[in-house]
């Protein structure tokens, strides 16, 4: 008789092990973190003793569940605005209020909230993108559940970090700290293409191919990103990704809710994995992903929960059930997705999906005792067939609940027994995220009729780069523009002549930041008015900088289209003074050592200034990026010979006519 | 102070009536059967005393939710076979093992099952479409429940009767029995249209409107049987169901899943409401009930959760949120179905589709108490937000659970309290489900051999006329058949003359029936072979009689396309028996008196028997029907001259070779 730690008898044993053994009176043998046999209890009970016997009868043992995809301090947001459309629900909602509330405390209660949630549903490991995740990673270990967690980089500012290479720095001393820990997995999470640069994808690949940790990320969530991506860069998202290098790397998808044959085959190529969310997929209108498909074209598919915030809660039967019924409709085909392949999918696939498959997933000698036991003869599972050995995946899967979960196991330690958490206190918990919805509800009253709020309820909004470079001077003649213009190192791309026409609404309140209408009226060759267009820029309050005596300017600026009367407009966003500006402006787009700049010669009308300004711009999400541009843009002054002494830093709409 | 039974006090009630009332801290005051008021708690403890308070701090009280589509007896037969083509689920597994164990026991036994999961549920009203309909409401109204209760009626034989006629009468005592009850209102229930005749809807739709009670059916499930009804009836299902007549009855439709815009302004010129069962239609691969449009033409739309054999639970919690996030992308908009709708229509909305909106479905003075409480502030449901009045909507329907309720009141009278079922024992009830389902298991594991199963393996099966009416005469000189076909009466429709090759496969157990596999050689005017086609018909054991010297036999009888080569079905049934017949046959449709038969002239070859045999043949769906075919046929037998002890009795294959 060899002596270990536990033995769990007399339960319907469920593996998920690769022959998809179930015992029906089973038993497991737990020493340490480790799983040491598996067998009828019989067998187990002739070859192990151990001081802990925990008599199962009546229940069902089975690997623990892998939410492979959520963001776990989103519990503090859990139902914070529904039934909205995307844009006003992120830029709206959820973005002002991270920005306003997120930092360490807010990410170490809500992982808290979320941990035992998820410990009640029967999830022992979960994957995990957000800010401070170092902080999740600590809660993490401290329950003791298992995660994989991915600190987000985003192109432009985060919670947690003013541009993305700080973000990158954090994500190095993030892995760095983690990095063979016994339960956490460190990883790096860029947010999404969309809200990434190609540059950035590069370089996050780097980092987790040094550490050798995954790279989790958002990919085809919605239609409208793989019609943007095309608009952009003239291909789908998946090629466009594995272009910046980012599939070398071990990386988790979420969603590819749009992801066509071709694009399965990259992603199985480079061992990508993928995390299916149908809930939050549904409810977010986003679609439904093609499940079929993908097991079909030999994918590796977990399951996740999505974030508290788009699903809203943190219930793993809810989404395997869902998973399952789901794809029948989609292929219309009822035999599709049977429940064996669902609770896979939760299981050892789902561990599969997050990389750490050679640990966990299912219930093998050598395996981490990574487990959960729940009632089997429950009233809404009654009664019971047995005639069919695959009877009992149909029994969990389309009828089984987060509550029939009664003991849950991780790393060979009861995280909850008979459905008390251990290594949680609730009361509080409930009391501190209580205090937290009061603040973020007067917190949310207050913004409603903040400019953004307002500004998204127009439509189309789209957020820009979050650094400008700029230089201006005023200048006699316009015509030493040329002199850059025809400059070896330059390439003009473009020209245009617009006569614009600005109206700024200023507001009291400088943290409400400004916004501008502006009217462009393109000048043919003739000197008539060939087209019109109008559009709202939106600029949050801004930081500036200098570098080598160009400007740069840090900001949230977001821009969108114009299509009502001015009127409108001053009347909607109730300024507290309204500002104008009209000047004549010939553009052009150039292309400096390959670079991307634009160069304006003005002339401004209203208020009336003589002489004219000449003015050289750029824009990018990255710091660094930003830093070069101004030393480019600093050699360009030299080349049409304006001194730093004739740069004038002020805005137009700060000049005064004569 | 005015005495009431019971009050309520300290929960958020939300009223769910027209002004969608919500008191933060509201109070109920019920007395007897009847809401008396509901208001703040501070309004109605000035008003109202009781004996009974019920502090419901931290609690939601709200309407009882209306589960408007199930069958609650087949909680018996949940997870009893899944993900399986409809088919295969419906004609191999449900309906042999419905005509082995239906009867009043098991009808009893699993209404109690289904009630108690209900009950827990949140359910208080339920509208049903099952067999012995007498003891489920026997069973509904001892525990206490509302129920619209649809006794079911199809062309074919049933559980619970032999013929629709009996099935028609079954319902008349039915009806009369419990007309007038206070918690259960008698419903006809024509199973669906492909399962019905159309004279057989007329009839129900008289018996309804007689009675003014309802009638419940399932309408448009599957494209299968939109394509269908074109090809049958050359018209969509719901424009058949409304030539029949049955649209005059207060019809509530289950499914819909695939209706237009114009079934849509049919069905609401009729008043008729609809039961939307998403997850059975995602698990059965249905489809997607286009839910928003029927809501925007005004439809009248309850939630139900379908039998638990096809769910596989009763848990309107998931069905209510699944309703939701589904019709979000069904729409292609996140804003469809909010929350507040979803919940209406599972309250007075659903109400309203059983056709009980003015007892039920609001927390009203006037109404009856009908009304839940569940706990508001748990762990997947935190923290609440509170900004937006409609937040409570949304926490219960998108993260809210079966297991958060803990009181149900129907009628005034608590059913569950403290999450205790208080006129229903569970123990003995698992107990007895669990004998059933090892019967039932033993009955399939015996029948998975047997003859339909392997013919539903075949595919294509469908079920043919359950009765058919006949006559056989042994003549010299088959030019007598002009009489007939020459007769006033009569029109000939059509004239065929085929070869006919017939194998049977006959079994030692006479109650597994017979197959036979026949190819028909067409011959043309030339006397050549122009088409080829073998199919397969299966007969169950045959009951006979006789009508003035017709033989009328009534049997289940499949009939199935023969698209693989004689030899697969010799080995693939392992008959113990097989018998071949070759004969000639010359075959007239025609109507006489409008009504269509069959005409044969039969030689048959093999066996070799001299003479001719002339066959006269009906089928129909209807008891009454065959009948008075019979009588047609005597009619047709005098005008052919031929006497009744003329007459053959014999099947070809049971006669002697000379």
């Amino acid at each position: 008789m060899k002596k270990v730690t536990t033995i769990l008898t007399n339960g319907v044993v469920i593996t998920m092990n690769k022959a998809f053994d179930v015992f029906l009176n089973g038993a497991v043998a737990i020493d340490g973190n480790q799983i040491i046999a598996v067998n009828t209890t019989e067998e187990i009970l002739k070859a192990y003793e151990a001081d802990e016997i925990i008599d199962c009868k009546g229940q069902y043992i089975l690997p623990g569940l892998i939410n492979a995809h959520t963001h776990v301090p989103m519990t503090l947001l859990r139902g914070l605005a529904d039934d909205l459309r995307l844009d006003v629900w992120l830029m709206g909602y959820i973005m002002p209020t991270e920005r306003q509330f997120v930092n360490e405390e807010f990410c170490r209660l809500g992982t808290k909230l979320a941990c035992a949630e998820m410990l009640r549903s029967g999830i022992t490991a979960f994957a995990d993108m957000y800010y401070y995740e170092s902080e999740i990673a600590a809660v993490t270990a401290e329950v003791g559940m298992r995660g994989v967690l991915g600190q987000t980089i985003l192109k432009f500012p985060s919670p947690d970090a003013e541009s993305y290479e700080e973000s990158l720095e954090y994500t190095r001393q993030f892995i760095e700290k983690w990095l063979g820990h016994d339960l956490i997995t460190p990883a790096v999470a860029p947010h999404a293409p969309y809200s990434s640069t190609k540059e950035m994808l590069k370089q996050c690949a780097q980092l987790a191919m040094q550490y050798d940790v995954p790279v989790l990320i958002h990919i085809s969530e919605t239609m409208q990103e793989e019609t943007d991506s095309f608009d952009h860069y003239g291909m789908r998202v998946v090629p466009w990704v594995k272009s910046s290098g980012l599939l070398n790397a071990k990386v988790l998808a979420a969603h590819c809710v749009h992801i066509n044959k071709g694009d399965m085959l990259t992603l199985y190529e480079h061992d990508t994995t993928i995390a299916h969310n149908p809930t939050s997929n549904l409810k977010l209108a986003s679609g439904i992903a093609p499940v079929t498909e993908m097991l079909e074209n030999k994918l590796t598919v977990g399951i996740g929960t999505d974030g508290p915030a788009s699903n809203n809660d943190l219930d793993m039967f809810e989404e395997i059930r869902l998973a399952a019924i789901l794809a029948k409709t989609a292929a219309n085909d009822p035999t599709a997705l049977p429940a064996k392949q669902a609770l896979l999918m939760a299981t050892r696939m789902g561990a599969e999906a997050l990389f750490i498959g050679d640990k966990v997933g299912s219930l093998e000698p050598g395996k981490h005792a990574d487990l959960i036991v729940m009632d089997a003869n429950t009233l809404h599972n009654s009664p019971q067939f047995r005639r069919d050995p695959d009877a009992v995946y149909s029994q969990i899967v389309y009828a089984g609940k987060s509550t029939d979960v009664a003991h849950v196991m991780v790393n060979g330690k009861w995280l909850m027994f008979n459905r008390e958490l251990l290594t949680l206190t609730l009361d509080s918990l409930l009391e501190e995220a209580a205090i937290y919805a009061e603040k973020v509800d007067a917190f949310l009253k207050a913004h409603e009729d903040d400019i953004l709020s307002k500004l998204l309820a127009v439509g189309g909004v789209e957020r820009s780069e979050s650094f400008e470079i700029q230089v201006k001077a005023r200048i006699q003649d316009p015509q030493i523009v040329y002199k850059l213009l025809n400059h070896v190192d330059v390439e003009v791309l473009r020209e245009v002549k617009y006569r614009q026409y600005d109206t700024f609404f200023m507001f009291d309140d400088k943290e409400m930041g400004r916004v501008r209408y502006r009217e462009d009226d393109k000048i043919n060759e003739q000197g008539d008015v060939s087209e019109v267009r109008a559009r709202l820029t939106y600029t949050m309050p801004t930081k500036e900088r200098e570098f080598n005596s160009a400007v740069l300017l840090s900001h949230s600026r977001f821009i969108a289209p114009a299509d009502r009367p001015l009127r409108f407009y001053q009347e909607y966003f109730k300024a507290s003074r309204t500002e104008t500006l009209e000047k004549e402006r010939q553009r052009w787009r150039i292309h400096y050592q390959d670079v991307l700049y634009y160069v304006n010669i003005d002339r401004l009308l209203s208020p009336a200034i003589p002489d004219f300004f000449i003015e050289i711009k750029a824009r990018t999400w990255s710091l660094i990026d930003a830093q070069h541009k101004a030393d480019n843009i600093q050699r360009m002054l030299e080349i049409l010979g304006i001194p730093s002494d004739a740069l004038v830093k002020d805005e137009y709409i700060e000049m005064q006519a004569v």
